[in-house]
């Protein structure tokens, strides 16, 4: 079993409110198309669908006023939508896939993930059956509610589900010795052990920024599926045959990170 | 709290494949609008969009073959494709409404549902967010997967959240004394007790034929409401205001079950 997260930078346009990445999209399945069938997890990012509505109604900051209430549902109605292109081209392209909707089986506490449903999504994904899910607002039991972000998400279905690998699919080439849109000779690190990522975790803190920590927020909860001999891969997804590479095991660039 | 079915032939084009009925729908939409706030939970039924498909690919039967397991996740998706089209006419109308996948968070056990996780479903609607769930393809512990009924879904979910009313919207006045369609002197029976039922059910069973069982199923499947002291009524959804007098308790034409 193997749990794929593609980050919401590559499957969206993330100045664009509202508006899919359809090139990355299309590939990227064609990429799972190409690797199938193989026991698999996708859970992606909310890029420009889910995090400007979430900001715009403070949904991270749980539930402090009424007029929230109608942007909760707005920002999971977005992430429908954005999840509805991914399983629409899966399925054009022959694969069984499967929305599951994160507010409909998960609870968080602050945040944190306490009840998850994972019963559902192992017995379709051994039936050859594609579960496809996304960070989503979801009812948190003492904040009212809260985002779960689709990296947590990733690293509980990875743990809970068994996986031998973790593969994050992001706008870059992995985890860099420095920020490379600042430091030109910044390179990739190709093999992270565990316990040097505190030194490492800052530098990426300024890649990518969203409501759900970026690059800082990835690598943080990675730590949980490595110490649990999970082998995570940090690789680019915006460049074609990355993503197909790693699901097949093969070498290719990127990060992977280690006990 | 009360829970309002919304039947498939009400809201599809039934001899059209994935053909909403647009209009009917934006006016029940509307009628919701106008009874909100009200503790609610919405389930609709697959009409034109989940039943050729589920039908094609023989899921009601269970796990038999292959190439079920494309037409499972079809079934899923041309419900979503239905409810989506709810829960965005309801979201620009202002009213906070989730989508809430079945096959997310409910499974059966020979068609009939063993796990429901309620506790979601019962915190959004108490916090004042409208959750609209539909008749799926869910998985199935013994048949690997199979249909839920909305029908079945509306009754346990009124059950189970302790509903005081039980509101099934259909595409007659409710439940005749003989087919009107074949007999023109039918008339509607107003109140029907539950030791008569059993009578009278056959009579509907000509009414609307759909994978799920119609209007046979669904009395059948409501005796187990009227059993828990829920007030039930069936009534034209396809006619305006009678929903929405519904909703609201008033007086309207249509069949009510009583013990």
């Amino acid at each position: 079993m193997q749990v794929l997260k593609l980050g919401g930078s590559v499957i969206t346009v993330k100045d664009q409110p509202m508006t899919a990445d359809d090139d990355n999209i299309r590939r990227l399945c064609e990429e799972v198309k190409a690797a199938w069938p193989t026991p698999l997890v996708i859970v992606h990012g909310g890029g420009s669908f889910g995090h400007p509505v979430a900001k715009k109604y403070g949904i991270a900051e749980g539930f402090t006023s009424e007029r929230q209430v109608l942007g909760f549902t707005r920002t999971h109605q977005a992430m429908v939508a954005l999840n509805t292109i991914i399983v629409d081209t899966l399925l054009d392209l022959g694969v069984p896939t499967i929305s599951l909707s994160p507010s409909t089986f998960i609870m968080t506490r602050d945040g944190r993930i306490e009840d998850i449903n994972l019963e559902i999504v192992g017995r379709l994904a051994v039936k050859g059956i594609l579960p496809v899910t996304y960070g989503d607002a979801v009812v948190d039991r003492t904040k009212g509610f809260s985002i779960l972000s689709g990296d947590q998400l990733a690293v509980r279905l990875a743990t809970g589900l068994g996986a031998s690998r973790l593969l994050f699919g992001v706008d870059v080439d992995g985890v860099y010795t420095s920020n490379p849109k600042l430091v030109p000779e910044a390179r990739v690190i190709e093999s992270l052990p565990l316990d040097k990522l505190d030194g490492y975790i800052k530098i990426g803190e300024a890649l990518t920024t969203d409501v759900t920590g970026g690059m800082l927020g990835k690598v943080s909860e990675a730590k949980t599926a490595v110490n649990a001999g999970i082998e995570v891969f940090i690789g680019n997804a915006s460049k074609a045959g990355v993503i197909l590479k790693a699901l097949r095991g093969e070498a290719v660039k990127g990060t992977i990170l280690k006990r």
